[in-house]
């Protein structure tokens, strides 16, 4: 019955389809800096969330609620998840 | 000779002794929610980086230049580079 916490990382980036004026501007700095072979640049946010879970699986159920509810907007990006054990308390 | 395109993955974060205000107000939004499960959250940046090289190692290397020079602050940042092959162009 014991929940142990997890650390869930959580990858959220805007979909294909969207334009990306940031990637774009970033793209154009490394140009400047001589990034010459730098071809595009797609930015996203990444999150580092500890979960306390009875399963690796209800970490990354309960996580993707919180993305669909509040940390990713699904209209216009897309989110991928991953869990990692860490210390059982 | 020829020139490969990878796809490199950047995950930036914050050092862990700097102070994430905008990772207390996700975690604080989360409880508000109803997810009481969640102990912390980390915010940072997640940039996918198409970049042309001679192998997998030129693509790490200099991805880790552009970092230095651009994409994380280094006083306060912290980040973590993985490079996945791509279509051969």
């Amino acid at each position: 019955m014991g929940k142990q916490q997890y650390l869930v990382e959580v990858f959220i980036s805007l979909k294909e389809v969207v334009n990306d004026p940031q990637g774009l501007a970033i793209r154009d700095g490394l140009h400047n800096l001589g990034f010459d072979e730098v071809d595009g640049v797609r930015a996203g946010k990444y999150l580092q969330v500890s979960v306390n879970a009875g399963s690796p699986e209800q970490a990354q159920q309960r996580t993707a609620e919180m993305c669909d509810t509040l940390l990713a907007n699904t209209v216009i990006e897309e989110y991928r998840i991953t869990v990692a054990d860490r210390a059982t308390s």
